[in-house]
Formats: structure tokens, sequence, C-alpha cells
């Protein structure tokens, strides 16, 4: 299965298999043979995948090399990307040379900024291996990292020339990884496509064992949303903010916890607070916002939160991108499969969605 | 007078006057009336232009801030991009703000490269101040800094919402760097336009003594040959690379001379080895040659390379990221006005070019 992503200035397939194996054959047919490869993953991915990657392409590069970083959030520095410039520099790697990312989001996110700056940009590839990064950071071209405590602070849009999902590498996932990834599928769902939220509940049996095709048509749908949105907004100036839906508070939660919870669950949480405003607007049933808590619950996805003050995650919503002129940007839901953009959203009404997930939605 | 700029995702004016005082209805032109303002300047342009600047731009912006680097090519480093990032953050700069580079070609490609990255990208005004940068790095989006060795290694395409140049800060140039400003000038008549070179010659006179009816006039010219290759090929697949010519040897002896020679110095000298070399391919006349060494002479531009090695300046040529596959790549000129890529230029042509402006030329 293909599905062919198009920016304004560029155009690039994701891929969904369950191996690694037509990788060469892909490889030759966007031009890639011949160059360096600098495969940039973790400490917990490399031992699974590394070699079984590095295998694949060796009969098209002439010389493939492989940095390893520390799991997690804390790697997700200018410092991590300055040791990679050197190590490609010492590796004599020029604008001709590949990077490729194995990994999940915050591999991918390192990986492309070193891959947008280095020599003004050279050729990159994604291979996420996280359900989370498969239908969240993979697609879209947005790279970066963190700098002091503000999260992706630093980066840019800078699209790959092909994202290869290989399914199969989700049977090594934690639940609460796999929950997390879920968390995404489900935004998108409730953002753009009820009827893809209605397929998440009735094949939840299915998507929860890893039925490969299951998985593959789910991603594929899934991308398919945030592709076409991606596509008509690239830079983010319009509908690209609907995809920060749950990321308002989500963010907010992220940090605070210190990275406790994972990405998805806190964008689950996020969401619920989201919903509890929409539901206060009357925008959203009762019906629909009971639905989407027991959604999540269904995937296994938070919907209490614990222990953070409202007050605490109120002020952190100020240090994110998505301020613009002091002013917070949420995403509500108009019933289940629609959205829009708000900036008028009051203290009020953010606190006492904080307070919906406190208590337990 | 203006000319516009067109790339494939953006399109935007280059402005030449005498002074700085339309800028406010540029601003207003381009849309950028209500947002914070970061100009950012350097130690000796700052005490010149700063304050004038900002009594140009009072008017249209809530809260204008500046951060002055010292001067020189030290500076250019990431380090400086890290510290104002800094900067932006504790100014609560947001996606909506906008950097402003005040300076030559250091201050615009750091400026530019914090205006890529900040945020994934924020608003970017040039405003150059040298004649070098009015005819080089302000045009066409390259934005960068040098990391190690490593001229210009880590950077960006990134594109100004507006150029603006005045001429009247040319008035305040040092001899030696309006002679490297005109290195850069006259590279655009030897490689696309004949009769652009034979008007440097012809008004010399004026050029030389800062007419500004004539310098805007020449500025507009020498940028549209820059703008029209950038147009055609932005990423330098293909004929951007024409720009490269005299920059093979010229950014080798740039770096082993620590910057003692300016940049269109070591241009210049680049140019003559590389127009050695295409005399001795019979693509140039003896005469042209000629004439080419006696127009630099012309505009106080070195023509005799002093007290470095050839072998030094050959081995410095790897460290470049216009080396391909361990290819050196040469623009060779074919006649004046005319030029080719070429990557089979052996060593001891290399060096013969070499040996050339050691003798002097």
């Amino acid at each position: 299965m293909k599905l062919n992503i198009q920016t304004k200035d560029s155009n690039y397939p994701i891929v969904f298999n369950n191996s690694f194996q037509n990788l060469q054959v892909l490889f030759e047919e966007i031009r890639l043979v011949g160059n360096k490869i600098c495969i940039i993953t973790d400490d917990n991915v490399d031992p699974l995948y590394g070699d079984m990657l590095e295998n694949e392409l060796i009969n098209i590069s002439p010389r493939i090399i492989k940095y390893s970083i520390t799991p997690g959030e804390e790697a997700k520095t200018l410092d991590t990307v300055h040791k990679i410039y050197s190590y490609c520099l010492s590796n004599q790697f020029d604008r001709q040379s590949v990077i490729v990312a194995l990994g999940g989001g915050i591999v991918g996110d390192i990986a492309g900024f070193v891959a947008a700056t280095y020599m003004r940009g050279i050729k990159f590839i994604q291979i996420p291996t996280t359900l989370l990064s498969q239908n969240d950071s993979s697609v879209g071209g947005k790279v970066g990292v963190n700098f002091q405590k503000y999260k992706n602070m630093i980066g840019a849009f800078y699209q790959p020339q092909l994202v290869y999902m290989n399914t199969s590498v989700l049977e090594t996932l934690s639940d609460k990884e796999f929950a997390s990834g879920m968390s995404e599928v489900i935004k998108h769902g409730l953002i753009r496509d009820r009827d893809f939220y209605n397929y998440l509940i009735d094949n939840a049996n299915l998507i929860r064992a890893i039925d490969h095709d299951t998985i593959s048509y789910m991603n594929h749908r899934s991308c398919s949303i945030k592709g076409d949105i991606v596509s008509k907004d690239e830079k983010e100036g319009s509908i690209r903010k609907y995809l920060n839906f749950g990321h308002t508070i989500g963010h907010a939660i992220e940090t605070l916890s210190n990275f406790r919870y994972l990405h998805g669950e806190a964008v689950a949480l996020g969401m619920i607070a989201a919903c509890h405003i929409s539901f206060q607007r009357n925008m959203l049933s009762k019906l629909e916002l009971n639905s989407i808590v027991n959604t999540l619950k269904l995937y296994n996805l938070p919907v209490v939160l614990e222990s953070l003050s409202s007050e605490d995650i109120y002020k952190q919503l100020f240090y994110d991108k998505k301020v613009s002129n002091n002013k917070i940007i949420f995403i509500l839901l108009n019933g289940i499969g629609d959205c829009v953009e708000a900036n008028d959203v009051r203290k009020e009404e953010i606190l006492e969605g904080i307070e919906f997930i406190k208590r337990g939605a």
C-alpha cells in the first residue's frame, strides 16, 4: 500500500508494509543508490532492528554509518544535533549523503533537523518504529528539538524523500506505547472523519491484537487525513492547526509531568479537556463526549489526570509556540468529525476543562 | 527601483533606495505592522545605523529589541545562534515576530539562520549594509553558520520577505570592503552578461565615487543576474552552481589566510585561477584573461596571492560543500559572459592555476 504526500515543493510516498524487504527497490525508485547513508536510531531500537535495516541497504550504499542516541526526550537537544553533525563530517558526508531515521518521534525529529540543516539540507528517509510516529511525527515534515524548557522550539519544515512504515515492528512496542500511538489515530477521526472514528470502535479487537492488514489499513486512513491537511497547509497557517486538537493542554501536561505521561497519553487527556470545553459551548453532545472518553479507555488511554495543579497547567499554556499575541489557541470539536479553531476560550473554561479530567472524565 | 525575486514557494521584492525612509511603507505593504521586531546587527554597524533604523520602525512595532554581535567571522557560530534564540525567547518572541538583519553578510547569514529555525521559521528582512552583501549573500536565501573548520556548513535555504538596499550606507565602507563587494558584481558580469561586464569598465569612475544612481543601477543589474539564476534553481541543483565561479579556490584562500583576505578579495584571486584554467583549456583568450585581471585591478582587488602554499590550497579544496563524491567542482569561463561546470579539472591544472596567481597575474 502506498500514499502520496504532495506539498508546495515536494512530493513523496508513504509506503505501508509488514517487513523491511522492499526498501532496496524503493531506494532505487527515488534514486538514492550509491550514496553514503547515516542511520540515526536509539539504543532501544538499534538492537532490535538496526542490523536488519543495514542488511537491506548494504547493496545500494558504498558506506553505511550509524549514530545511536540515548532513548528519551532528554536527548532531543541541539547538543545531540551538533554531535551528529561532527559524526557526519568526520565520515566525509557530503550533499549527496542520506540521513535515515530509524525510531520513534524523537529520533525522527532530531534526524530530520540534522538533515534539514547539514550543508543546507540533505536527503532524508523516515522509518518510524512506533505507532505514534507512524501516525504523527513522520508525516508532515515538522522536525526539530527542544530548547531550554520549550518543546520543539527550534526546528524547520523539511519533507522526507520517503516514509516507510513497517507494521511488524509494532509487535515489540509496550502496551503503553501502543496506546500512546492510538491517541493520535483517534484524534484524526475526531477532527475530520466520523466514519473512521466509528471504524476504530468497531475494529478495536483486531487493532489491539496488531493484525497487520487492519493496522496497515488504519495507518493508511489515518495518514491520509493528516497528509490531506498537510498538503493544503504545510506551514500551519490555517487548517494544519486542527492537528493540534488536544495538544494545547496535552503539551502542558506532558511537560509538567516531566514526560511521565507519554505524548499520546497527555494528548488523550488534553482532548478530553478540549471536548469538555466544546460540550460546555454546546458544540458537542453529552453522548458524544461520553463516547470519546469510552473510546480512549477502550485503547487503554488515561482519562483521569493525576497530581498536577490546574493553575500550573494554565500557566504552562503560555510557554507554547501555539500562543499568538498572548492568546491561547484551542481546537474545539464541532461534533465528532469536525473541528474549529478558537482563540476566545476564557480562563474559567480552561480551568473547568482541566478540573473535568482531574475529577475523572 | 524594485526587483522581484520569485522562487518555488516565495516571492519577495528587493528595493533599492538611498535612505531608510520608505521602510515603514514597505513593512505595511508586506503586512508586518504590529509585530515584534528583533534587529540583529554588529558592533560596527550598530553605532552608525542602528538608531536610524529603529526610528523608521518605531511606529509600526509594539516592541523593537536589538542584538549586536562582535564583528567578524569568529562570531558566525552555532553558539551565537543559540544566544539569539535565548534572547528572543526571553523577550517572548512568537511565530508572528520578525527578524531584521542590519549588517554585512555575516550578520545576514546568522540572522537568517535564526529566522529559519526559531519556532520552525519566522519572518525575516534583509538590510545589507555592505556592497558585498548587497550583491551576494542578501539575495538568494542561503543562510547559515560555520562549523568547526568548515565554512557555511550548517544552514538552510530560507527566503526573506524583503531585501532593502540603502546605497547611502556604502559611504562608510572602507576601500578594501568596497573592492570586496565589486568582486561579486564583476563575477555576475563574467558568468552571464558581457554587456554588464563592459558597463563596469566604462563606468568605473562613477562607481568608485559611489554615485548613488550609478550604484543603484549597478546593484539592480547585478542582483537581476543573481535573482534570475536563483529563481531557476534555488537549491543549487544546476545553474546556481555558476555563482560559485572563483569560489572553489577562493574559499580555500579565505580560510587558509584566516580571513586576512576579505571574501571578495579571495574570490578575485580564485576567479583569476579559474580563468587561467579556462585559458589553458582554450575556452578563454589571452586578451580576455588580461582584461579580467585588469578589471579586477581597476577596482583595487588583489591579483597576486601572497604566502600560501599551492599544496595547502589544493588540500583545502576537499573541505568544501562543493566537493561531490570526492570530485572538486569548478566553474570555468567559456568566454566572458558565459560559463560551464567542470568536475574533470586535474590536479596539475589546479596547481598551475594557483601558481599563476602566486606569480602575479
